[in-house]
């Protein structure tokens, strides 16, 4: 069956060219972001999980962590949490299957709160389990529909069984390509020489023509900050560190703040002992944050269905948003002429999740090219990954794909 | 100080003439909904308790409230709700204030919690409360800076403490106005005279073209639903009411599903005990759901920020995203030839809110009018909505503007 | 078959003649009693569910109830709670029923929540449900064995399954007498009357020789007292009522001081908003408090058993205990000469429950009487009632025997 | 000051001489005793916490923890939990103190929690933190009165602000010995070199004449034993250990069996993954279990006042409860010529807590040996510990003497 792909003149201009541009992206450790990040991996490890057991993906859905903030009292040299950071899992999953005659009972309870300590553990170091932090857990039962569509022997495609939607970008603009690599920047390569950059580092760009402005905020770590003195030198350096990031992706002329809330003269500055913000204040919840693609992009249509801790199997709001994001990067990959490319996809109800209602490609063309030469092309690489939907399936469980 | 306000022509067609548009509102009774109610209640009944007691509002936020799902078992004729939802309200507010001396404490947890009983009670009357829901509090202690701007004295314009975001949008097209008005049709004048029908109604709006897809979920209380054909008349008579309702709004081709789900030979059917899908499955949280004018619009910016729950006196996300809704809603009120309009508003740290860094109305005009020839109008009241932004807070408080 | 019943002669004076008796009473209102109150209802209701639904008791124990006390802000005239009391009931109960192939769903955790709602609206009125006190719940899924031995067609008597032991004692010292009384004369007659004395009653009874101290402690109702005179009256009232009761059951000297705690220079008094000090600073749990008998008696032998809460069918601990008390009440009642009785039951596993290991009556004969004048009469008694022993398991459903 | 020591003859036979003794020891792995010894350790590290910061005392009470039972698999060669345990911590503590106009923050939370899970990683250690046990935690403020009684400088005797009693026992009877020291064998010597037995090791000891009954009940650890064998095997060598252990104590006649409910051909037997019932079914709290002499013990007068987890500087309960043991102890180590010792506190409100209301010693003499002969002394050895009552709260402090 011939798959319903449209491909069409997106009927603005390309977002690189709008007048104003507005970009922000949540880092690892910022509450909504741990939400995100515990979420995802406990539907990992459910699924890898059932896999394991009963040799299919069952039921699930882990969509809906929450995080209440603690209490705490950084200072210089190492200060201390006061209350614990609550997070409770909540979702619903199957904890018991039929086999022959036998039942089965899974681990979920276990599993899931073995992810999130993982988890935590890797991403957000200084956060002691079980004193910083507390989580605790709360899944129900599903609705016991067994789910057999990904397993061992064979791989089928799943019905939708709602009207959802997915919409993917590409390419970055400038703006959002500085914005996510900042971050990912100071998360990865700066955080492994500067242990006093904490996880929760927020990174929100504005481009006014030709103009980025770019507010970096990260948590500092206490302890590794001995005065305001190494405090100024710390944010100095993060500054310096996040400009050189910036000028890789621009020609344009940047500016970046880092810190900006800080008080000086009245010692208020950004520091804590954990290097996230739930510490003290801050609570979080899944799909608050970045979309699928990693950025919050208010200049973009953007779906509002939270992506992190869905089942990747049937969860077509799930499937949609990681589905066209990855294929409208394939497709700017691989055709030339593109400034802007932005693909959605619609569920149709009853049907195939490989067929869905719409697959409509917009794109702003690059000056000279149009959009019926490329048609084709575009096309082919849209059916193609849809063909292999299941392959999305596949990465989320085994974690080769972000989705916050 | 002259307010950044700027009017320019939008660089799309309007929403209303694109050929895929793509709609959907989270009726009350929806898990979400539920949470961004009970968050904005919470938030309504704190001010109100902070100006009672204080003469002004003080910090908090209440943004976060989670829910998770219980489990039914419906039954033709009346079920039963067999363990309870659980719902969690967490964030922070000020729970003693200092004056002359005196320790005042306050009640904001009893506070919190008479706010979202009486929320549910009217809401959704059919849970009853401590047994078919269990709403439990985590109020941390806010940052201890009291915020005086909002009192009965003076009111003064707080300033920026974040680079924050807000986009309106107006008027709404066809298929927007009709997502919405089914909804509020159900919910209200449809609900008075047929209480089978549950608050948990998701509308979804598919307009490709002229042909606009409605698909309406219902939950269906089973107390008045005496058997599997009453439940089928039930259905066929929302159908027809939601059919009329779309009529009202256009004279495009209107087809309306109800139920879709449903498979009446499995037996299958969207009956619940209570009217919101929360009694089984569905877990909730605030900010995932509807936006400030209560739809989710993927054809449209949005912004990510949850607008309930927080506190409106100096949280620049909630105040933006309901001004610029409002300011939206108010020029095409009183400015001819405007097809669409797109209101964003950009703070500034450390500026007065009336002074945002960017005030940007995008503007696709009727045909035969020019943006220069309504600049200055459209101008003109946006300024005016600024400079009276203490107005939304007002509004918030006294529960006079939706924000989901 | 024989029950092995013993009675013999008690090596000690009766507890009237010793030189030193203490006795405690918690009142209803105190927070370890109304975790006892709401156990024991939980488990009247869900025995009276299982009876309504599958025609027999299945397994399930809730003798867990936990209580985090509040936080209050009393006043004179009516002051307020200002954080919620949170009471999490904490047991097993069996959740599901296979019957002819069909799957019950049973409601526990509904009924369960219901139960103590009821509860606490009938013994802590001031107590308002959701706001006041929170109450939650978390009952696991019981080991899974049936327990089919108390339904509607045929009562058999449940085998021990473990080494359990029940003691039970009458009658009543004049101390014993006098503690419970006044207690229950304040919760009864003179809270009808007098409504600022709220349900947090607790006596304490010290007999020296033939001087009884009592010590009462009454949490008064804010809302019905105006001011610190009216608070003294009060509790001068209290005190006379006190003392009154006291005299109907002594001629020994006896002096009765009530809220020996207050401080009247200070202003520190025992004032409450809801009639129990759980609104602030006292945390409360199960069989903490009284014995079966309603009394803490050191100078007798106790069981640490827990009795609220347990399931009345098969859990021998609950069953000795009741048995024991209601044993030995009704073997003074209906044996003259007999000064002190103290009967003693153990288990034997895996023998039924009316054939205990031991029987052991113990007495303190009056002057001139001979423990073998009164053995048959005694051990008739004791035998009778151990072969009626399911008759405690059909007054502990009913409610018509207290535990506490 | 005289102090009211009273010493009179006990008007009943030496425990050891009664007929029927019955006696009961929860082992440290019982979940009743895992609440004690969690509540004990907290109250532990937060009196170490206040004199580290604040260099005396305050205000706390945690005797209130809760535990709910969690679900596992146990399986020959090693199971697993499904659902955790779950604890909550419940308590009074005192958060933050002023001192020369400063405001010192103390992390209660942090270090309850940490005290709890170094407690369990050491006596509980197959329970692996996080994912078989959640540990949660709520603390209230206290009431504000701060404590100075017990700090670096002074060392003031506190006064009693309630009527409580105290009772301790000595010498232990053969059987109260056999009890208590086949469970601390077990849980010591024999698990060090026998990995498979688990911590929850439950005793019971009933004595009928010059016959002794034991019975052990053992939570085996599923992953040292390979099969039905291997774990019939360590029964019997558990009880051969427990039987040697208890022909060490005694020269009557004892007979020792282990694990009773097993039923070998049904296949079900006392096998766990974690060592404890908590894992599946057996529910906790403190206070319901071993008395402050580690025994339960109803022939003999018992307090209900929880002993674990109270503040140690001013609690009355708690303090005289470890006194009275630890005072009847000493004179009985001191005094010749004692079968039984009874020795009761009673405080006496607004008198120091080294003058109780009356301290009150009974024995039982040996034959030739009056009372009147050991008088002077036994009273002597009361007086010193009364007026060294402080030295109880330093043991408790620093943990030298269990209460449990």
């Amino acid at each position: 069956m011939t798959r319903n792909v449209q491909v069409s003149e997106l009927d603005r201009r390309a977002v690189e060219d709008q007048q104003v541009e507005i970009v922000e992206r949540k880092g690892i450790g910022h509450p909504d972001s741990i939400c995100d990040g515990i979420a995802e991996s406990v539907s990992r490890a459910l699924s890898q999980l059932y896999l394991d057991r009963v040799g299919k993906v069952l039921h699930y859905n882990t969509d809906e962590t929450q995080l209440a903030a603690g209490r705490a009292a950084p200072a210089y040299g190492g200060g201390e949490v006061i209350e614990p950071i609550y997070i409770l899992i909540v979702g619903r999953a199957t904890k018991s299957y039929e086999r022959d005659g036998e039942t089965i009972e899974l681990p979920v309870d276990s599993t899931a709160l073995a992810a999130a300590r993982e988890y935590l553990q890797e991403q957000i170091p200084e956060l002691e389990y079980g004193t910083d932090v507390v989580v605790d857990i709360q899944l129900g039962e599903g609705s016991g529909d067994l789910q057999d569509v990904f397993g061992e022997e064979e791989v089928q495609v799943p019905m939708a069984n709602d009207t959802s939607y997915g919409v993917g970008h590409a390419p970055l603009t400038e703006t959002e390509t500085i914005v996510h690599e900042i971050e990912r920047g100071i998360n990865g390569e700066y955080a492994a020489e500067n242990p006093e950059v904490g996880p929760d580092v927020k990174v929100m760009g504005k481009r006014e023509g030709d103009s980025i402005d770019v507010t970096v905020a990260v948590a500092m770590v206490d302890k590794y900050i001995e005065s305001l003195e190494a405090y100024k030198a710390a944010v100095k350096e993060v500054q310096a560190y996040a400009e050189s990031v910036a000028r890789e992706h621009t020609d344009r002329e940047v500016s970046v703040e880092v810190n900006t809330a800080d008080d000086y003269d009245a010692g208020s500055v950004y520091l804590t002992v954990t290097g996230t913000s739930a510490e003290q204040g801050d609570d979080g919840s899944v799909g608050r944050g970045n979309r699928a693609n990693g950025l919050i992009t208010p200049n973009r249509p953007m779906s509002m269905e939270a992506t992190s801790g869905k089942n990747p199997v049937n969860h077509i709001g799930k499937i949609y948003n990681l589905l066209s994001t990855v294929t409208a990067e394939d497709v700017v990959a691989e055709v030339d002429g593109i400034r802007d490319l932005q693909l959605r996809l619609l569920s149709q109800i009853g049907r195939p999740i490989d067929q869905p209602h719409v697959a409509d490609a917009q794109v702003v063309t690059a000056d000279g090219v149009d959009v019926a030469d490329i048609e084709d092309e575009v096309s082919e690489i849209v059916d193609e990954n849809l063909a292999n939907v299941t392959e999305i399936t596949r990465e989320a469980i085994e974690g080769d794909i972000s989705t916050f």
